[in-house]
């Protein structure tokens, strides 16, 4: 298949879905690749993969690559005084654009619009995911245990009985904006820098040292299929480095040692979870487990590097996905009502 | 203001979105009108005020108009051979698309990313309400009461205990594919009905004779403005042609005539949907009420020619809605993390 890569985006996780793409580049192993940019103005650029290199796009040389246009079916490439527009050979297109513009259902919604297959969640799926208070809304409706929390908009008296607590953007991934707050002095600081990245935050009790496994997976054929569990490196949450690495990353990560018990309550959390709203996407969910119960911590629902390190046979996975991707029901458009209104006055 | 209305839409609403296009038309007092249609082929076309009838669209002569092309910062004209292509000059654009491509969030997230104003719920707020099992979720978050239901997808074994019951495709509006199910022998066909339309449905059970109240509003300037309280004429709910004139309505409906503690419960309970979530929006709520205790039956986020029969000055709350826009925050973009790399590679 010739598939689009689509990254960047104006968001906060811009940088890192650059690092994310590049990291792909060597993973997916059957497809051949083309490379589309979305920059800060909102314009889509052609990158040829041999210059697929982050300081491309930190120099801004990235400009004096061909723009695209992105229209019915497909993009194309803007035809210039003696040239016709072109259209870009490419099947499917696969999101690796964390964060706004990706994740939050804006380029699902275009791409649903201009009638272009691709990878990622669907705009009711990524709505689901981006925000936290919804994902939590979300998973109670569909049985999936969440840590209690309390939600603020802007300029609302913000109280916390208990410490410590974590602080969170409501929308932003990758602990942006996240603070832990040890107590009452702390918090109004903690609630300043969450606001100047979001409308509304949420508060969680911080467990310290709880047990946290990571898990990803998609439907193929309408049958899961799961990464091994990965109970990730425990380093301080606020490690933004490390956070970022997690983008790049390739090798194969080592299986947790999880109780079989824990493992099956992780898959059907997860299974709870992807329902029928993630159909064409493949997430990874990360979970909390405190005294044997399974929470969910949150939907990553385009996974940094697509969470390839956790799969066996990622390219196996990966292509069962592209074949099993769903279609969007034609809709029949009548005119049954007005042709009636029609009929009637003509009497 | 210079206003674009935008309807049509490829979805189940298509007929009626125009039919309520027809009527905001005479509605919209203070602002010049430009009307924006969107064909089943998903292209857009430029109409003339003066053709704005129901005919135009049914016979296909819409397709005789000026084509528009969507790209940043609004819609233009295509250029021909000898003339440049040319921006359509409006403010803001104020969408009459019901249904799918407009209630869904699609049309908010190509007007998001192409920076252009708009009047109708964002991405999330679409998802939230065109969705009715993802709303009934939403409403228990934010502590407003629905009518219990199952929710069942497709090829799944669908059990009812109690009837009567109606069975509803999860996303479509206007009771298009909604039966009311009197025992467990009509239930297959029923199902069947709903299916041919979505791959989802909920069942709920059917109160015969329940009061209705709908109630619309929006937020202007930080403050809630409601319309009043309507009771909507009883006819049998599967009525289509009366749901389809309610969308051609343009003279006051009746006040209800309802309890004031009634009155103040149905408030609440909208100002609780509407949340953060709707601004920018003016939606109708229509709720049951059931031993005194309001329950929401559905969230129109984009109302039949806005609701502005139920406005005692629409007019006065349009216009203030046109001021209270939310704007999108600028997002910074940073290269500092791949900056550091290099940095550190350089060493």
């Amino acid at each position: 298949m010739k598939l689009g890569i689509i990254f960047g985006g104006l968001s906060y996780e811009h940088e890192i879905s650059i690092v994310s793409s590049i990291a792909i580049k060597d993973v997916i192993k059957n497809h051949s690749l083309s490379f589309i940019f979305l920059d800060e103005n909102r314009d889509f650029y052609l990158i040829p993969n041999d210059k697929m290199k982050s300081k491309l796009f930190s120099s801004g040389d990235y400009k004096k690559c061909d723009k695209l246009q992105l229209d019915k079916n497909g993009f194309y490439t803007k035809g210039g005084l003696f040239s016709k527009e072109k259209k870009l050979e490419i099947d499917t297109i696969v999101s690796t654009m964390h964060g706004g513009d990706g994740e939050d259902g804006i380029l699902s919604s275009l791409l649903d619009f201009y009638n272009i297959p691709f990878v990622a969640p669907r705009t009711e799926a990524c709505v689901l995911s981006s925000n936290k208070y919804l994902t939590k809304s979300y998973a109670k409706e569909v049985d999936v245990k969440t840590i209690d929390y309390k939600y603020f908009v802007k300029n609302e008296k913000v109280k916390v009985d208990k410490f410590p607590c974590i602080v969170k953007p409501v929308k932003l991934g990758s602990s942006i904006g996240v603070s832990v707050v040890n107590d009452e002095k702390e918090l109004e600081y903690a609630c300043d820098v969450a606001f100047e990245f979001d409308d509304a935050i949420i508060i969680e009790p911080f467990i310290p040292g709880v047990k946290e496994y990571n898990l990803a997976g998609c439907k193929v054929n309408g049958e899961f299929e799961f990464s091994i569990v990965e109970e990730p490196q425990k380093t301080d949450f606020l490690d933004f480095d490390k956070k970022y690495l997690d983008f790049a990353r390739t090798s194969t990560a080592q299986k947790a040692l999880v109780d079989e018990k824990i493992e099956k309550k992780l898959k059907e959390s997860f299974s709870k979870i992807y329902n029928t709203f993630f159909e064409g996407s493949l997430i990874r969910c990360d979970f909390f487990v405190v005294n044997n119960e399974v929470y969910l911590n949150e939907i990553n629902s385009i996974p940094g590097s697509l969470s390839n390190y956790l799969f066996e046979d990622f390219n196996k996975t990966f292509d069962g996905l592209l074949n099993s991707l769903p279609t969007k029901k034609r809709v029949p458009i009548s005119y049954e009502y007005v042709n009636k209104i029609h009929a009637n006055k003509g009497k």
